[in-house]
């Protein structure tokens, strides 16, 4: 008696998580986190409309949501100045990528990504057979430029660029994108993932136009619209594209109640400044904390500040545990030169508080 | 200037979806329906605990959910009497079968189910290049017996049976599936969907070892606990399987108030027996009400009946279409012989008042 015949792709991958969640860390410690700032969510939460339309609709969820997405792509649609036809909802960004991939890549199949960049955009390219080209960051900034040689130079069918970009908060004028495309290969699908871009200065989202089947745009509720754990992104592209996800996506995937939260969350344009304020202060001040303590916070288009720690990563490593172990869940970039950093979200008073309360310690410990 | 170069199996899939969702139909005929029996959604709702952990959990959406889903798991697992290790939770059933497809199924691989089951599992089927073998209900039963000897002589991955069945209603003992799972053929894996069971008699869950390798069994809150739009499923097999979904799937997927509404709906048999007692009575309801028309209502271990309206498929196509048009969401079966039916989900007084108010000018329409 054999057990299931797997494909050889299946066999070959491991069983494996992107990131391990704080939860899991907790359970790891036995104690809650003081402060959750690991994994760039907005302690600043959704605009309690959405809470609302959140609690409405948990009464409402024996109904399964609408797979058309109709009306959150609709307004999207309004947002953006788009038609509905240049947007897909789907689960989250992460989702998103997932069947972009699938619809792309096969075993063998080439991509070309940053080395220490968006570690789930790697997972499902890995996950369907696709061989992943890395360049390295210049400065510690993502490189369009050299991301779109390397697509070049191996016929990659997907080049990945954040912009924002995670984990480094650097970013590009989105002119600067737009221009930089004119380098990038014929038949070669850029994947912008522009999830911070909310809190990004003017100019940062790039001005390109929404049919341009060079390029898919990547958004989501789960950075300033503060909606992480209900799952909604959605990608914005050129029509054929876009209807091309109805060939592989899960059509009753969407959550009924994230649906109604993002639809109302869209039109709350006053809670979106206010978080975008929140986030500007709270960028300030976590530059302030550490300072203080000689380290060099670095620039930041995003909702987290990556912290130059001096020193390499092995040092930072040993940071960003002392710190973990005080009850502060931060993460780091995964690659060098960039893990000489270790990477803060934004919080509120109180987060940072216990932030800078466990920093010294932190340092003591690495210096010692 | 091109576009994306789609893989040729991308290429190959139409944009479909397995359902159109009612949403779709209400804006077609641009009213709302008063009946809402056709997706086999829960009209009784999922537990008022469940529903308030969903509300609490709304305030705390900017946070991931658990990638582990540890705590559901685990209750999941007490509830069961089996371990954690032999559970993964996902994104509804569908989710779940579109990792379990694509976790055995490449291009040209076999793959069998009954004529008129699941749409979805095909769809996923399809998606990942795996070759559909279908064999006809016996009477209106799937058929293991045929189904296994079907799997056998194509050398079939995966074969799909549910009990209780969808569309049709109706069930095995388990204990029936388990003796005829002696002609599963080696190395081809049982997709036992028991999205029903919960409504069904007593003896109907198959009496399998949860470490069985030739079965994996689908779970779901999307029926008796009333909670569809929440998306939450989940597998029970053995640990090698079980744990091989942590190579595809989604790890950030799933919904945090979503997990925390199942974790409560999981803890209120109280509810659930309730519900189980409403569907009883409309099951009841429903088959009265179609007897004083002369049509039949087939037997039902479900949160639905299938309604035998006594001619062919083109006759029960017109009684459907005239319910729909009068407010009435339902849907029907979609090979013969079975699609001489509609299929009418368990609805509260005032639906089934509806349609038993629609059902002689549809019945009339048909027979006009």
């Amino acid at each position: 008696m054999t057990g299931p015949r797997y494909t050889p792709l299946a066999q070959s991958l491991p069983a494996t998580v992107p990131f391990v969640g704080p939860e899991t860390q907790e359970r790891q410690r036995g104690a809650a986190f003081k402060a959750r700032l690991g994994a760039n969510e907005s302690v600043f939460g959704p605009s309690p409309r959405a809470i609302e339309a959140m609690q409405q609709a948990a009464g409402e969820i024996w109904m399964y949501g609408d797979p058309e997405n109709h009306d959150l792509r609709n307004a999207l649609a309004d947002h953006h100045g788009v038609a509905p036809e240049n947007i897909v909802v789907g689960e989250g960004i992460d989702g998103l990528l997932g069947y972009l991939v699938r619809l792309l890549v096969e075993p063998g199949d080439t991509v070309v990504t940053s080395d220490g960049a968006y570690p789930t955009f790697n997972y499902h390219v890995s996950g369907f057979g696709g061989v992943l080209h890395k360049v390295p960051y210049s400065g510690d900034h993502e490189d369009p430029a050299a991301l779109f040689a390397k697509a070049a130079e191996v016929g990659a069918k997907l080049v990945y660029l954040a912009n924002p970009d995670n984990p480094m908060g650097s970013w590009h004028p989105g002119a600067d994108i737009l221009a930089a495309m004119g380098t990038l290969p014929d038949g070669c699908l850029l994947v912008l993932d522009e999830a911070y871009v909310e809190c990004a200065p003017e100019g940062t989202a790039a001005p390109i136009a929404v049919d341009d089947p060079r390029v898919i745009r990547m958004r989501t509720f789960s950075k300033v619209y503060g909606m992480a754990g209900a799952r909604v992104g959605y990608a914005m592209g050129a029509p054929e594209l876009i209807s091309a996800f109805n060939k592989v996506r899960n059509h009753f995937g969407m959550n009924r109640a994230a649906q109604a939260g993002a639809l109302a969350a869209l039109k709350d344009d006053l809670w979106l400044e206010q978080v975008q304020a929140q986030i500007k202060h709270a960028r300030e001040r976590i530059g302030q904390i550490v300072r203080e303590h000689g380290l060099e916070p670095l620039p930041s288009a995003t909702n987290f500040v990556a912290i130059d720690c001096g020193q390499d990563g092995a040092f930072a490593r040993v940071v960003l545990d002392s710190l973990v172990e005080q009850g502060i869940f931060v993460r780091m970039p995964f690659a060098p030169p960039q893990n000489r950093c270790i990477r803060v979200s934004c919080g509120n008073d109180a987060d940072l508080d216990a932030f800078a309360a466990a920093l010294p310690k932190a340092l003591a410990s690495a210096q010692g």
